[in-house]
Order: structure tokens, then sequence, then C-alpha cells
């Protein structure tokens, strides 16, 4: 499952504007060849090679180890500026990003740093096999260690993951680990088949006595997890958050591209050219407004975060709720938003916009497709209660 | 091209009851295959088979020459029905009721009896080749008839066709004619190639030397045509209502089918079924009061239309228009409220219902695609300047 | 409180035709008055006498004792056209359908009949006090009767109401019973003051030893009410849905009146008219479908319930619970409805519309405030438990 | 027409947390007032002092001359948190924040000196009549000066303004000058009684030979105003969304506090308190998402603003025009937030909410009023054209 042996060595602290030139290069690259993609749907290996030797993978590692330096505020804005030229690709960059810099939360401050060396050293990929709804990996100890058996119905990035973090049950309780991909045992089915977010590589997973070792686990005690552990899903979400308005930005880009070249004006419309088409004009516009609205919460949100996660382990769970509730405000914003304007593109296209060669469906199908992760009337009514009652989100790995 | 050797003898003057009975049927029977047949996206030349041995083709034919007699409204209503079964075999009904019925406006009392007792008595499908936005047809003189050569992007129907309604250009007017695709130099290519649809066979037609002869046009003078002539254009609307209100329905029931089989209760929604959630009970409601709002205003313009139909060649320019601001008015809100529900069902399934197997987003790919045939927000114009200016729709293909 | 010296008799007996041209007229004169009267929000006591006068009170009443012999599909637009001129005399004319045809639903049938004849004699207006989330009315016994005491908080039509139906608790049960207002013992208060609905005098009334008698109780017996009876919500539910409409009809009637008389064409617009902005023109074609499409839902609405009602005691629960269901639907979407146009008919209007001595602001004021009757919300979650879970509304005076 | 003779010394140089600290003071004293200002609607003279008071009104002008050296980021926060409190006094800050800034940017600089300083000295209160909807001011010669006559249907701050920059027709040009109303000949009339922003005392003003001299005036020359000069309508439509903003945000708070104290849990919610209802707090869930993405926006905008008004005079057409654009996004966004927002807070108070001595309905009557001052569909076409066809807004005082 590795595919770690690329050239990265140029991209070592790499610089912001480096990092965000290669992103944008690569988003536009990724647009002229997304309708392609998501035909095939394959897992994208070729992709995720290039992110690798480009250095985004390692963007918010420290420059000390090779590392981009960069924060979650950029890191989430990498992952927009992804997604706009494809969305699955916006999506596993942002994964990435929460799974590698999770063991700095979880980890031990020594394993993590091993982890983290050989993860930007290596540039490496993580993923994760985590889902709570779908439990079924069990532990078992075998020798001086255990043995992973089971299956995960749907797992991101199943085909291009280095390393993932992993629940599995052991002697009746949840506990968590992190592996390589490449020990024995571990499969990544070809089952991923749903209509959006193609790209995104998120089939079934299956371990047949993988081998996990003691070093392996998060954490041996049974105190829940300390504060700065459960950042990943604020921050996940917020990769969703960034991941939908990119791919709603490059909707809308595409929309503009096409009306401009393409478009005719309509019969009636007493105009020469589809662009001077008052009705499709204040459509761009407020298209616009609300992308931009959204865009700016979710920065904003980014940097609460951020600012919580900079108190490292004195964060207090009062305080990560309150930059939860933020991120999660940012999460009902976007999905509308992405949702209603990937389906109104189409107004300013017209109608032979939908020759299937253009697939500019992908993008509500994209943003339909993995806005359903967790229901946002579960969002809406969560910071419901933190706004009216005043009580954070409870700590899941959907809140 | 002819698809009529079928055995249509036993449903000759079927009933209301039993042609809205086989309507269902049909629909059921097609719900279940939807997602197969759309994911093919062929001339649905099996499914056209079916509505000609139900008699549903000759449903608005008068009883004496073998039709169902049935009015536009219940011809309108059979349309939706369909449509909830598949979106498409619902719009192809349709476009057969209006092209077929055509030839009751347009042509003298002779020829359209001669045409509408062979379209009866054989179950023939009509189709056109008339898209305004699309010239490309010409004729010429050629003996004592004429033929016909070019091509038109896009002609709905094209394989299943018995016989078109046509336009062309003749010394430098166009003029308009019905003719059998039995005769040589008809060609449907197989190139409708859109994402939604898919079994419309709206693919391209060629006409090669293809022969016209003088009692195939509609009209010699040189006259505007009569207002009952303009009638197709409300009533093509009317069937654009209805089948995209079919597909809605269709989505609505179907996602309310995998609720009750298959969603499960969110995690954090205290509810035991989903059945039970408050936000997708409301939803439900919400989606129903929207449908039944549309279906109610859709059935109220086709009695509208309906009742200025009846009036023959008696009915003024301003009836029609008054009838037609109806359908518009009507079309908009279907257009609405079909993309807003076909996109928001997934609200209540959740997200394993994105599988690919389900295909569920072909509904919202099947309304988004067909609700670009004309603006919306140039049929709102045109309803507003009824309203505010007193002004009726100016008669087109559009209008 | 009896206003009831009125000259009707020449209205005995008015043909539908009569009814409806009466109740345009009022209705035009009312939206002359409306503002100077919504800023007053006095009790309309002169306008209760011009619909006394006109035989409007008497439409639902049949023609052998002397009423207009219209159904309820009818009474409900006759509620319409009332709101058109002014929202609260719209509830007003609908409450008072509700109130008096209740008896025929709740008493027997002799007791109905002296009612009804007297009611439709003498013109007399119908109100209630029965709100259910304000218990307040307490029956003791005293000689051979009753006396009733304590205060209703919200009783519509308090000071213009002949005769209410009312609820009381009786040894511990609540008892229904009709009482006319004229004994002693019965005081409108003068304490109406909510933002809308100024004019349907829905303060508080006070009971001081108020005498009622054993033939004013609707049901001696401890049984459920009868369906019938229980038809007052759904009726009443729909005079909701109708005022509302009439009142969103009647405010984009008075905005289409203001843009051609008065609205400047916009600086930057390109056109000479008002009336010839393309957005003006779009907003309202859309604001027309909507509330064709409302009012089309209503009346389906209304014939439904009539259609049950016209079971008379044979009618089932189940049957009361679909027909229920329709209506409530209709709310649903009128609510909605009704909300969105009377907040945005000023993007018609203009800057200097908002004056006070146009008080365009009524129409949003007076559906915002009844429209929070009962919370929309739950009536969509009524209608989803019917659609998903085949539940009919659990009977009450809210459903 | 001066109300300068106030005790400002002690807030010379206030801190900028000294400044937000009393904007807060102030906004929840006139939170608590709010209902009974709106009811009287009289020109808030008492509040204009208590402004001055304390500082704000010299929030943006340079510690050197005793201003709060805020940038307008900050300026426009102020002007939301006053716009919590009450809507029309957040608008007379900004719009005297607006007028008295543009001293700097129109006037050459020895004059703009000699302004801003007597403003800051005695904490001035500046206002405009300009209006160019309504042309009507004419100057003429007379002796070494002119004389302005004339009306001005609306100029907000007519009684509180101590002074203004005005327009008026010189030989058949429009000149622009500003001038003390405490000159003879100024009246402002007590005409303004619109149903929204009624405190903002937007009545019109009449000139009567009101004396101007020379060194009133903007610009001697024929040339069109510098860029700077322009910078005026992006920051005046900056301060609309964040007064439109604030007063949304003011809704939300005081219909939280009502649903915590007041409101009661319905019939059928299975709640106990209308604090633990589901469809309660997912809107406001919901309405608190859309209103931070608004303020996130704006907050966005007013920094782009202010980024080129840092340019000064070396800000050209381009950047000017770019920077308008995200102003006018955030205009249009927020304009239909705060009048969603403001219509639907009432489904969370529920019926009895709509009581006249709450005044709840001020708050969509203030952003209803005010959002007319110029149609946001027109704002969005610019932001269209913008985006769409790179056209910079064309410079006007509504652009």
């Amino acid at each position: 499952m590795s595919h770690s042996n690329v050239l990265f060595a140029t991209n070592r602290n790499s610089s912001r504007a480096d990092l965000f030139s290669r992103a944008e290069d690569i988003s536009a690259d990724l647009s002229k060849r997304a309708a392609a993609l998501d035909r095939d749907g394959r897992p994208p290996l070729a992709e995720i090679v290039k992110l690798k030797n480009s250095g985004l993978l390692n963007a918010l590692h420290a420059p000390e180890i090779g590392g981009g330096g960069l924060d979650w505020v950029d890191g989430l804005r990498l992952v927009r500026i992804l997604a706009r030229g494809e969305s699955s690709i916006g999506q596993l960059l942002g994964y990435h990003f929460v799974n590698s810099q999770y063991v700095y939360w979880a980890f031990d401050e020594a394993r993590a740093r091993v982890l983290g060396t050989e993860t930007a050293a290596k540039s490496l990929y993580w993923g994760a096999a985590v889902n709570p709804r779908d439990p079924g990996l069990v532990l078992t100890r075998r020798g001086s260690g255990y043995v992973l058996n089971g299956r995960k119905s749907f797992s991101t990035a199943a085909h291009v993951s280095d390393y993932i973090n992993a629940n599995a049950s052991l002697d009746g309780k949840i506990v968590g680990f992190a592996v390589p991909t490449s020990r024995p045992g571990y499969t990544a089915n070809d089952d991923w088949d749903n209509f959006g977010q193609r790209l995104s590589d998120s089939g079934s997973v299956e371990f047949h006595d993988f081998p996990v070792y003691a070093e392996d686990f998060v954490d041996a005690t049974d105190q829940p997890p300390p504060v700065l552990a459960t950042f990943n899903t604020p921050l996940i979400q917020l990769v969703f958050v960034n991941f939908y308005l990119g791919t709603a930005e490059g909707a809308l880009r595409a929309a503009i591209d096409y009306v401009r070249t393409t478009t005719r004006p309509w019969v009636t419309s007493g105009v020469e050219r589809a662009t001077d088409d008052p009705y499709i004009l204040e459509r761009i516009g407020e298209f616009t407004a609300a992308l931009k609205a959204s865009a700016a919460l979710a920065d904003g949100a980014a940097a609460a975060v951020q600012a919580n996660l900079d108190k490292g382990h004195q964060v207090t769970a009062r305080e990560r709720g309150e930059a939860a509730a933020e991120a999660y405000a940012a999460k009902i914003h976007a999905t509308h938003v992405s949702l209603d304007l990937t389906s109104r593109i189409f107004e300013l296209t017209g109608a032979r916009s939908t020759a299937e060669r253009h697939r500019f469906d992908r993008f509500w199908r994209n943003v339909r497709t993995h806005t359903l992760h967790d229901p946002v009337f579960y969002k809406a009514k969560e910071v419901g209660e933190f706004v009216l009652n005043d009580k954070i989100p409870q700590v899941s790995l959907y809140s």
C-alpha cells in the first residue's frame, strides 16, 4: 500500500508561498482532468504521489523535520484550493492533515516525534479506520503483541494510506493505535461506488491477523482522552467545510468559464451575449456573496480552533467546545451554500451544459454525497444548544 | 424506425379507469427498474412498446377512432404518474400527446382526421424536429415534391418516433409538416449523452434527401398560424411541469421507502427508529406540502388550458395568452419544487443512500437537466409582464 | 354586545353570485381604508354590521332558513376575498363560519335547528372562548342552572360576538356550551394590543356569575365528541390558510398598484419605467406562481374536507384525519408563502413605500402575528407522521 | 441645531478597549429602552449627546487631535454593537463616521485639518444632504459668497447634525461643500414618519438663503473627484451592512432572552421547556451560522477597504473598485440574512411575543425599511459584472 518512494527532497522546508503556488498549480491541472477522473472513479494513486512530491502532505509539519510549518488556517485553505480542482483530492489532503497531526495530540511526545519525523521524512500519507457507526475491528493478544481482525465498511484513502489511525475493541474496551498499512494482513477492497467523491477511495478495508504492537497504542490508561486529542473532530469538520466550499468555488469558476465561452444569450433577453444577461449577472453576484461569506466564516472558525490548539495540553474542554461550536456553525453554512450553488450553476450555463462530457453534475454529486456524513440538522441543534443553553458540544467523532 | 407491430386491439376504447390503472402498473414496474434503465441510458424501445400495448399512447384520441377520450387534465396526470416511475418515460408520453394532438390544431379537418385515425389505429408514436434555437433543416423542390436535408441537434424520441412534426426552411420561409419516419433518409443518431433524462432518446437526427409531399404540409398560406395551432407551447410546458412533479413525487416515495426500511436513527437523536426522527418528519411534511401545492396548480392550469382549447377555432389570442400564463406560473413553481426536493431527499435517507446501486441522484439529474429547457427566470418575467403590465406571453415555441 | 338590529331582510337567500359580488365590494372598500383601520386598531363594529347587512355572515346557512347555501370551498374563498381588503375582517368572517356551523356538528339536531334558525334570522355573529392553552373558566351549579366565572386571555371577536362557543370546567371535567353574550356578566376588555391582526378584537373576556342553562350544553354524556364535532379544527385551520393567502394577495395587489403609479425606475436599470424593470417583473412572476400554488392547494384541501363533512355522522376518524392532513399541508404552505411575500413586496415598491401613511408593513405584521397561532414546524411534523408513518393527526383544538 | 456643549474632555484619547466597552454599555442600555424609543420615534437628541460624551463620535479621528485612532474595521464593529441595542443609533454613528471622515478624502490637507480638529475638539456630529435621487438645492452668488436655497426630502440626522456635507447646483454643475448647520437659514422639518429606523431623524431639510463661502467648497476644479473622495460609497454601504447585522444580532438576542424566560413548550413537543425544543434549537443554530457568516464577510470587506484607503491618494480606481465589490457582496448577504432572521425570530418566541409592548416587530421594520436604500438586485448585478466581466462598479453615491 506504500507509495512513498517519491522524490520529495527538493520540497523540504517549502516556503508558505511555494506551497500555495504548488497547490494552485495542482488544482488548475486537476480541474482540466476532473471530468475524466470522476468518470473513472479510481483510487487517485498518481494524484497522491503529486501531493507527496509537492511537499503539500508535509505542509503542517514543523520546519525542523522538513515540514512547511503552516498553521491550520493555511492548511485548510490548501484543502479549499485543491478542492476547486477536484473535490476528492481536497478531501484526501484534509483527511491526511487531521490524521497525521493527530499523533501530536494523542501520543506522548516521544512517540509523536518518532512518528512525525518518519512521516515528514518519507512524505507518508495518513488515513484512518475509525468510523464509530460501523464497529467491527477486534484486537486479540498473540504472543507479546496483538493481532487485528475485522472489516470497516468505509475507509477513506484505503488504497493510498501509508499509515492509519485505527480503533478496535480489546477486552471489551475501545482502544486507539496507529500502524503502517505495509504490515501483512491489510486489504483495501475495490468497493467504493457512490455517486460522489468518487476519487476519495472510501471503500472497505479488512484486517486479517494484522500485527499490532504495544508501542502502536495511543494510550495505555483508562482515562478519557485528553482534551487536545479531541481536536480531530472540529478539525475534520473544518476539512469538510473547506472542501465543500472549494468544490462550490470550482463549480462557479467552471460555470463562469462556460458562460463566457459557450452559453448563448436567451432569445427574448434582448442582449447579444450571455455575459450581459441581467439574471445571469444577478445570480453570479448572489453566489459570490454566499461563497465569500461562507469562506470568511470558515477562515474565522479555523483561526478560533488554531488559537485553542496553540494552548496545547492547557486547553480546557470548555475552550475546545467553544471553538468546536464555531467550526460547526461553519459546517452548517458551508453545507447549505455548497449544495445550493452546485445545483444552481446550471441557471447560468443553460441546457447544453448538461452534456455528459462536461460532467458538471459532479460538483453537486460531490457535495451531496459528503454533506450527509452527519446530519446537518443535528449540527444545527448542537450549535443551538450552545447558544441557547450554553452547552458545549458533546465530544465524539461527530462532534 | 417503426415499432408499431404491436398488439393493441384489446386496448381499444379503454376506459378512463383502465388507463389510469395501467399507468400506475407501468409506473410501479418502471420504478423497480429505473436505476438500471438510467445506468444504461438507451432509447427505451421496449418501454414505448408497452405504452402502445397499454393504450396509453391513444389516451387523448377520440373514442370513435379507438382513443381513450381523455382530456388534457387527465392526460397530464398520466404523464405525472409515469414520471413517478421513470422520468424520461413520463416525458416521452407527454411529448407524444402534444405532437400527436397538434395535427388537430394545425391541419385542416380532413387531413387531421386521416392522420389521427391512422395514429390511433396503429398506436403510432409522434415526435418532433422543431427546436427553434437550432435551425438547420432545408427543403428543396424535387419533381412534384420536395426533399428534406439537414440535421437537428436534439430530437427527443428520435429512435422511437413513428411520425414527427418538423419545421424547415423553404424559399427563405419556415414551413411546418408532418411525416412518418419510415421514409428513406431519416437517421436517428446515437449521441444523446446528457447526465439526466437519459432515456429520453434526445439525440440528433439527420435527413438525407428525405421525401416530403404537398399533403404533409401544415398550411400553404402566408398567414400566421391560427391561435389553436399555438396551444402546443402551453401544453408542452405543462408536460414539463407534470413530469418534473412526477419525478419529484417518485423521489419522495423512494426516499420514504428507504427511511422505512434502511435509514438508521442518528446517534444523538434519542429515537429508536429513523421514522420517529423529528427533523425527518418535519421535512417530509414540508416536502409534501410543496409537492401538493405544485400539483394543485398544475391541475388548475391544465383545466384552464383545456377550457380554452375546447373553444376550438373560436379561441382568441388573448384567451390563449391568459391560459398560457397559468401554465407558465405552474412551470415556475414546479421547477423550484422539483429541484429542491430531489436534492433534499438525501436529508431523509442519509449517507449510505448515495451508493451508486440506488442511483437516487437520478431524480435530481433528471429535473436539473430538463428544467434548463428554457430559463425559468424568463418564464417568471413573462408571468410578471402579464400580471403587472397585462401583456400576454408572446407566442413562440418557448411561450 | 349585540349588533343585530340590522337590515338584513333584503339579503335573505342571496345567490352565490350576489355573495361573491358583495364580498368583492366590501373588500375593495376595506382596502382603501385598511391603513387607517390598522392604525386605529379598534374592534371593527361597523365592519361587522356591513357583513351582517350583506348576508355574508349567513353564507353557509341553508337557504331554507335564509342562508346562502354555500359550501366550505366557497365560504373559504369569501374569507380570502375579504382578507385581501383587510386581514382581520377575513379572519373574523372565517371564525364566525366555523363557530356558527359548529352547532350543526356538536349539538343534537333539534337544538342545532333552533340555534341555526335564530342565527340566520338575526344574522348573529358567533365567536368562541375555548383557547386550550389558557384554561380558566369555571362552571358552578346555582339553583337549577349554572354560573360561569373566569377569564380568557385571548378571545377573538370579543366585542362583536352575539353568541359564543365556550369551554369550562365543571366537576373537574371540561364541558362545552353555546351562549349569547347578551346575558349579564359578560365583559369584553379593551386589551388586544398586538402588532398584527389589530382589528381582530382578540382581547380578554371575563365572566362574572354569567348564567348558563342545561340546554346550552353540547353534550351531556361522558363520550368523546363525535367525529363530526371535531371538524372545527381542520376548518379553522383552513380559515387561517385563506386569510393568510388573502392578505398576501392584497399585499401583492397593493404593491402592483404602487409600482404602476409611483415607483421610479432605478438609476442604473436602463429602463424608463419601473414596470419594465427585469427584476421587478421576475419577482412578480415568482410571487404570482407561489400564491397561485398555495391557493390551489387551499381550494383542494377545502374540497377534501367538505367531501368528508358531507358524510355527516357516517364520517370516520380516519377520513377526518386524512382530510385534516390535507388542510394542514395547506397551512404549512400558506404560512411560508404569505410571510415571504408580505416581506418581499418592498423589493418591488422601493424605499419610499415605507412611509408610515401607506402602512404597507401591515401585511407582514398581520400574517406574522397569526401564523404563530400554532408552530408551523409541528404542523409539518404531523403531516410527516401521516405520510411516513400513516398516523392521522391526533384530534385537538390545534389539530 | 448644535448639541455640542457637552462634557467630552474626559474622553479624549480613549483607548480602543474603552471605546468598545462604552459602546457595549450604551448598547445594553439602548436595548432596554428600544421599544419605547421606537414607539416615540423622535430625533434622538439625548442619545447623540451620550455618543458625544462617550468619545464614540471621535473614535476614527487621529489620537493627535483627540480621536480614538481606530480604523474602519473597528469603527464598523462599533456601529454593529450600537445597532444591537437600537438600529437607528447604529446607523447614525456610522453615517457620522463616513461624513466626518469624508473631509480627509475630499478636501485639501489644510482645510481637512481645520475641519477635523474642530470636529474632534467639539465632538461635532456630521450629517449630509446629498441624496442623488432627489436634486433640489441651488447655490446662487450673493456678494462675495453664495446662498443656498431648496429642500432635500430625506436627510438622515437632520436635527442632530452639527455639520453637513451637501451638494447643490451652481451654474448648471453639481458642487460639494461642508457647512455647519448653525448658520441662519437651515430648517430640519419634523416629517420623518416611516415604519422603520424611526429614530434616524431622516426627515426633510430646507435651506433659505443659507450662506455658503468659498472655503466651504470641496474642490474648485472641473476634474472628477479623486479616487480617495469616492470611498464614501463603499464605506457607507459597509455602515449599512453593519447596522443591519447588528439589528439582526439584537433580534436574536432578544428572542433568546424571551425563549429562556417566557416561551412555553409546545403542547405536543414532549419537552418540558421551550429551550429543549428540537426545532427551536435547530433554528437558533441556523440563525447563528448565518449571522456569523455575514459578520465574517463584513469584517473581511472592511479590512479590504481599509487596506486600500491606507494607500491615500496613491489608490487607483481599480483598487477602489475591487474593494467596493467586496463591500457590495457583504451588502447583499447582510440584506438577506437580516431580513430573514428578523422575520423568523418569532418561530422561536411564539404567539404571545407579538404583544405590542415588546415591539419585537421593530427589528424587521428597521431592516426592511433601510435595506431598500438601493435595490439589492442591482447590487448583485454589479458584483456579477465584476466577477463575470471584470467590470468594477461604476462610481456613484450608490456604488
